[in-house]
């Protein structure tokens, strides 16, 4: 399987002049991604694209190819696949659609009795491939220019929807998710959601595992490699098709069955797996796991320079079934003795509108040192003109000491969203919406507690 | 009322040279907001500030003044206040905080008091004030490089925490919405939530109102008000403090007793407001209800170009309660001589990630024509080079026919941000996640069809 992520060489079987081609974008992509392994487009009409030499076949190039991308219409695949076959080459990623997913069953199986015959590995058909961000490996035929790719990070993302895995991915690199690999796998006929799942539980760029699922092929296979990997890194699942009608459309989607919610939410508690309910959760929850300490409990403290901030948190926590911390006796008169009387202390600690950075410094280093408080939940406004800067590297100070997961809620535009991205950089997770963070919370100490 | 949002003159009443002080940052941003209206700094300690001549007192201005602003510390408000009575000034704006808030209940007493001596209206204390987008009129004692302004609309938000509403101001500017009012209300000595109902709904430039509350001061009248209200425009609530820990943090925030949130939902619903669950929904409701048609039932068609999106927004509208649409057999059959047998003609219309943006145009037309079919959910994924952004203004043409609601969702970075600000621009409610845009379909079902 590494192979697909780390090739030396690709085919691009269907390399197009034409720039609205699948052949011609992901030609321009590997090129600009700056991919350093060999390029051979394929193409018997063409003798250069790009300036890059063309070949009839695969089976004109003179030298070794590692992965074959297929990308000619579904009538030239088997054509192609037994060339591919007798060059050697092991590994096939075949974005070509028109396959089970249109009915087209015939031909699919047959695809796969090729692979067999050669031993061969194929990724695909009806799928975007695979985007490698270490390696620079990237066949998502997709342009640059309508789809920011994501910077280096530890989620790896499978999905079976190749657009709504591009797109989640599109706005996740906007929005400074750090991502190790991705793949769309599209209608499984070889290489399935359960060998990717084993794959990247082996993989050391991979700390988080996200997929969006809609049908799982062989249940029992899934729920052994799933417990596994489970138990050395997360994985968090969104499944789509939950509703009868939302089933109904993954069958002519993606050719599978989505089955029962029951049976598969059940699956996934046996498997150890994290169950997201949206898009957004799917990556908020890969978020706080990735970069969040193991926390030592539940209870959950509260610092705040908006007290509706500390309410609606506060509401989101107890809704999620969270408890407030109740801060110790000597926690409160030293909280009492470092501020005004117009704070409030308690849970939420309420450093009102009128907060400096250096309140914050004082109110985190007492909480930290409270053992009936588990993790802190730091609301940061950053629209007083009180508080500066400096508050962001002694918040990554203090979480440097590990003492204790902090999760830090700040809301508003651009000025807000740097110095959230400068704390997520460093590994703090960061909110927009409290009951987001409240959710979040939620699974990350189901996650390390249940 | 009118005049707390179209003053002539305004008085800032411990206007500061210390740029971290309210009374130099609202009048910094006063100015900067190219408010037309007099300004009259008053400082007994200064000659000058920002160039503007300072008063010892509003005594010893020679003009009429409309609105006075407060930002003394507690102790000389009353003093100011009679100050503001004898000089005639009607409309107070009290920011300064250390009342009710921190157990200073008599000291508020007494400054309701004074402006029934007075006949004075104040709104505050402990608040932000307001802002009149059109009148430029901004009181926000917030910098501008921290907190962006919004641009002219017609939603308006009241809120009792000023850092909530404030904050997500911020954000909602950036997100592009548009806002008439903005008023942060604080401890509701004089004017209360209810006034302001009132008053923005005879506003003409507010369609949609707003709110984050936290109490509510007069319940009965409050009822009547919004009962009038929202015959005429929606009211859209979110309530802080709805668990025992959130409503008891609350008490310290704005001296409000939360109450039952059982009591508030029935009260809501009673009075035809809508209530959102979070931030997020809040102006999502807003934005959906703002820009979009009455819808003429609950029947819903989803048009795609990314399958696993068809899929979940099915899921998540179906699991909202939601009925998706049956095309009917003439539309179905118009479809299919329209499309290549790789896209799925059903509910949803999968186009595929082949689609070009005429195919969108022609399952648009063929849809609108469907009586069946009551508001069409466009899923719009622009990361494939072959939808070219003419299908945004053909989108706007087609909404411009007034036939059916049209919402679209679109995920993704820049790119897609660019056109989604454009839709929106035009009238077009647009959504990032699939299970946002479900729930906002809901709302805006049942706010006409309820």
């Amino acid at each position: 399987m590494e192979k697909f992520f780390n090739p030396k060489s690709i085919a691009i079987v269907g390399a197009s002049r034409d720039i609205h081609k699948v052949g011609f974008v992901t030609l321009k992509n590997l090129i600009l991604a700056g991919f350093e392994g060999k390029i051979f487009p394929i193409n018997p009409n063409a003798s250069f694209i790009l300036k890059r030499k063309c070949y009839a076949s695969v089976l004109k190039v003179p030298e070794k190819i590692d992965v074959a991308l297929i990308a000619v219409p579904a009538k030239l695949v088997l054509k192609v696949l037994r060339e591919c076959g007798k060059k050697g080459i092991k590994h096939i990623i075949m974005i070509t659609a028109g396959f089970s997913e249109v009915g087209n069953v015939q031909l699919e199986k047959e695809i796969v009795k090729v692979t067999k015959q050669f031993k061969m590995r194929l990724i695909g058909p009806n799928c975007l491939g695979v985007l490698d961000v270490n390696n620079k490996f990237d066949t998502l035929f997709l342009p640059a220019s309508r789809l920011v790719r994501p910077k280096k990070g530890n989620i790896s993302f499978i999905t079976q929807s190749g657009a709504t895995g591009s797109t989640v991915l599109d706005l996740m690199a906007e929005e400074q998710f750090g991502f190790a690999k991705f793949i769309s796998y599209g209608n499984a006929a070889d290489v399935s959601e359960t060998d990717l799942i084993e794959f990247l539980g082996r993989d050391k760029d991979t700390k988080v595992i996200c997929i969006y699922i809609e049908s799982i092929r062989d249940g029992k296979r899934f729920l052994d490699v799933a417990k596994k990997v489970s138990k050395k890194k997360p994985i968090i699942v969104l499944k789509g098709g939950i509703t009868d009608a939302g089933a109904k459309a993954t069958m002519s989607h993606t050719a599978s069955l989505a089955g029962s919610f029951e049976i598969y939410a059940g699956a996934f508690k046996q498997a150890g797996i994290i169950q997201a309910d949206t898009l957004e959760d799917l990556f908020n929850y890969a978020k706080i796991i990735e970069k969040s300490l193991k926390p030592k409990g539940k209870r959950v403290q509260i610092i705040t320079n908006g007290g509706g901030f500390g309410i609606l948190a506060t509401d989101f926590l107890i809704l999620s079934g969270f408890t407030i911390a109740e801060p110790s006796k000597s926690t409160i008169t030293r909280l009492k003795k470092s501020f005004p009387a117009t704070y409030t202390v308690g849970n939420p600690i309420d450093l009102t509108g009128s907060a400096f950075s250096d309140d914050y410094r004082k109110a985190i280093k007492i909480c930290l040192q409270d053992k009936s408080i588990h993790l802190l939940l730091i609301i940061l406004l950053y629209q007083t003109p009180q508080i500066d800067t400096s508050i962001v590297d002694d918040l990554i100070k203090f979480n440097k000491l590990r003492k204790k997961p902090l999760v830090v809620i700040s809301m508003g535009g651009d000025f807000t969203r740097k110095y959230k991205n400068i704390l997520e950089e460093k590994g703090i997770p960061c909110f927009t919406y409290p009951h987001n963070a409240a959710r979040a919370i939620k699974v990350l100490s189901k996650y390390y507690l249940e």
